[in-house]
């Protein structure tokens, strides 16, 4: 359980203790998540971060476990699930003690079948159901929420900012962790495909733009401070974590100006992607079979 | 770049400025790593850990990369290399700024090469030679320097304790960090194959022994704080961390009573590693041919 504690007071960033529903450009909270203490005396009371990053070694996919793990009902998401380790990680959910409230996505991939649905239906069998999958809403896939750049997905105390990376596909986002003192510091970054590390995503397909994409990646990413810890949505290398100074310096096509950039991208003779025609439609409905895609 | 930041004054762990040379039982410092501060009136020059989890994919291993980056000359170590990610290594060493100063290994592994010596050989051709093998002295295998139960590694101002955890060989050792105000919290364990998340590594070759990592696992990682962080060798699920507390309770093996863990690992049925003829001859000389291993 990694931990970033908070040695300064807390303050609620809710005047109202709860947020019921989803607004766009204002917050996500997790409803009926108990009270938010507006101040707090000691670092005790301040959000702890639960962090658990979790690989699908077939597709080498991450997907993030984040909670809040002083906040009564310890409220968790899961970013980027993949179908094949949904039950892996509802167990890890499970033993921890968490409560899922949120299983998000960073975009429509195209290389694994997403584990949003399933996740869905699993907890729906629970004492607890209630999860509710996450999208952009530039990316016109289905899903209970739809996030636009500026949004805040709360969970507990802690929450995530949505940056628009389009580029890969057009409806990519990263999420941020927040700033501020009661947030994990350093700020965590989720890039999706946007940015990997040492690497970024193709830009040949799903409305893929290697324009769009040097703009995304500088505008959004590359302004983080330069020690936000950086997680992609793929690793091929062995690599589990980077930092913005890093790609800043060492990333072999984002670090380069923008036409040099938008060359490579025209040049890297990429063979068609072997999951494309079965990953996309399925995760534009959540992963799930379209007879079951009014869930999402 | 994960950092854990300390908030209390930093008190060298030495009286003298510089440990040259290793000593059983005593302290092994990075030499001719410069001054150490002996107090300091900010969080500023506390210890930062650069910490980094590395995977290698073919035998689902995990080399760790951990620096104090708060030390003038970043001094780094590399536990568990692997010989075919060691150019990965020592280029994220590099690109990092870090002064690689030690390869450790947690045991003669049986299912990869170790990369220490590729790296002494790689690290030797470079303006910064020096880079000295460790393992533990049960082990029976070549190193530059042998550690025993109770020494600790020093790099810059933060340390590793040597703690005995035989059983899935006869001189398997957990490297853990420090306890102190001045040293990352929570704790980190590296556990080698002693202790995997929700499992353990054989106990039928190697000198292994359900017996002794049972005793070992119990006596030496289980008396941790519970938020203690556990880093294995390896993970084959795509777990990258796990906690003392979390093991303690859904380990489905070392959480059972001593005679149900030797029972199960009695009767594991598992076939004959493969790597095995292969590793272990290569391993007990840093992984090189006989050829070079007066370089171990």
């Amino acid at each position: 359980m990694l931990r970033f504690r908070c040695i300064q007071l807390f303050t609620s960033p809710f005047e109202a203790p709860f947020i019921q529903s989803f607004k766009p450009h204002t917050s996500i909270s997790c409803a009926q998540m108990g009270s938010y203490s507006t101040t707090s005396s000691s670092a005790q009371n301040s959000p702890k971060l639960v962090f658990r990053q979790l690989f699908e070694k077939e597709s080498s996919t991450y997907t993030y476990l984040l909670a809040d793990a002083s906040h009564p009902q310890k409220p968790a998401l899961l970013i980027d699930p993949v179908d094949k380790t949904a039950d892996r990680d509802l167990a890890l959910v499970k033993e921890l003690g968490l409560k899922l409230i949120y299983a998000i996505n960073t975009h429509v991939h195209a290389d694994h079948v997403t584990g949003s649905g399933l996740i869905k239906f699993s907890i729906s069998q629970t004492k607890f159901p209630g999860v509710k999958s996450i999208i952009s809403k530039a990316s016109n896939a289905k899903a209970d929420l739809f996030v636009e750049p500026g949004d805040k997905i709360y969970f507990g105390d802690i929450f995530l900012e949505v940056h628009a990376t389009p580029g890969h596909t057009l409806g990519c986002v990263t999420y941020v962790t927040g700033d501020g003192p009661n947030q994990p510091q350093p700020r965590m970054a989720f890039t999706g495909d946007a940015l990997l590390i040492r690497g970024c995503g193709r830009t040949d397909f799903q409305g893929g733009s290697s324009d769009k994409l040097y703009d995304s990646v500088h505008s959004q990413i590359f302004t983080l401070p330069k020690d936000t810890l950086l997680y992609p949505a793929h690793d091929y290398k062995g690599f589990t974590v980077s930092t913005v100074g890093e790609e800043m310096l060492y990333n072999p096509r984002l670090s380069k100006d923008k036409e040099t950039f938008k060359n490579i991208m025209q040049n890297l003779n990429l063979s068609y992607p072997k999951m494309m025609d079965v990953a996309v439609p399925a995760n534009m409905v959540c992963g799930l079979q379209e007879t079951k895609s009014e869930a999402c």
